[in-house]
């Protein structure tokens, strides 16, 4: 793809899950975020969210990935108001999701990172995701995931979310210029 | 529909989240759970519900209502443990959904309890679910809710759920009889 404005982006994003029988109210199609987190490089390293609610108890999103493209590795810390990190459940609906979690290296792994940030990839236990399947990230525990060539949908339920206390294992990432 | 058995509606339940993209795994639809409440009337008073995920911190389900079906007025109280009670956060995703909260009963609204049950519903504050429109529940307050014509689908967002501690307004309503 060229160079798209977020509008653009936020099209597409709308389509894909259109297609896949999940509908957005006009509030919600303009309030998708595409996240670059700021490597500028969105349809290789970064991920579309749409959030339907997010209480102090719990939280629910769609993800939604472009082909091949990746969500780089990340943890969700405790916090320091007693919570013990957040919490995910990721559950593909779409497409395939290859996620990597802490645990055995998987050998001959089917995805990988993209190339030149290989050495911010530290997490390499695979998990597949086909449409229906389903899998629970511990708590402060790394994890990155990414599409396979129809790109992914991926509805997250989760503990409470709060994006600007994720820490990742890049240092130039910033999770929360886009917001 | 004629008296169908267990496995049929299962599969009918299915086939209604397939049309709408929602995708089961096997294990997921022999597990759809087909609540009659312990009324024996489950096309008028009943739901179907497939449980994704419930862990402490967090649920997702969807609910699947025939059309006209009632889910019968409850709450969810707080519980010994200091939990305030289940809050609940419902997305229509397909067809209507009629839901009654409290607070000021709404002026002709458009749907109705089952007649014959019609001193078992107390709250009548009208909230009208299309696709992509949501709703929270607050903890401890009562609701209901009914599908318009096309029955619905309403995916359901929420702290961790206890079926047995739910309070029916209805006296004669055992929940987990079908678990
Ligand atoms: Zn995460
Ligand atoms: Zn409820």
């Amino acid at each position: 793809m060229a160079k798209l404005q977020t509008k653009d982006y936020q099209a597409i994003v709308s389509n894909m899950l259109a297609d896949t029988g999940v509908i957005l109210t006009q509030a919600e199609q303009e309030a998708i975020e595409i996240a670059d987190f700021g490597l500028n490089n969105l349809e290789k390293t970064g991920l579309q969210l749409i959030t339907y609610v997010n209480t102090e108890r719990y939280c629910a999103k769609d993800l939604v990935l472009f082909p091949h493209q990746t969500c780089p590795e990340h943890r969700h810390p405790p916090r320091k108001n007693g919570d013990p990190g957040k919490l995910e459940t990721f559950r593909c609906r779409k497409g395939t999701a290859y996620l990597y979690v802490e645990g055995a290296p998987t050998i001959s792994p089917i995805a990988s990172p993209p190339a030149e940030d290989i050495q911010y990839y530290t997490v390499f236990h695979e998990v597949v995701l086909h449409p229906g399947e389903q899998y629970t990230i511990p708590e402060n525990t790394k994890h990155w995931f990414k599409a396979g060539e129809e790109g992914a949908i991926i509805s997250e339920f989760s503990s409470n979310s709060e994006d600007e206390s994720d820490i990742f294992t890049d240092p130039r990432i910033k999770r929360v210029q886009n917001n």
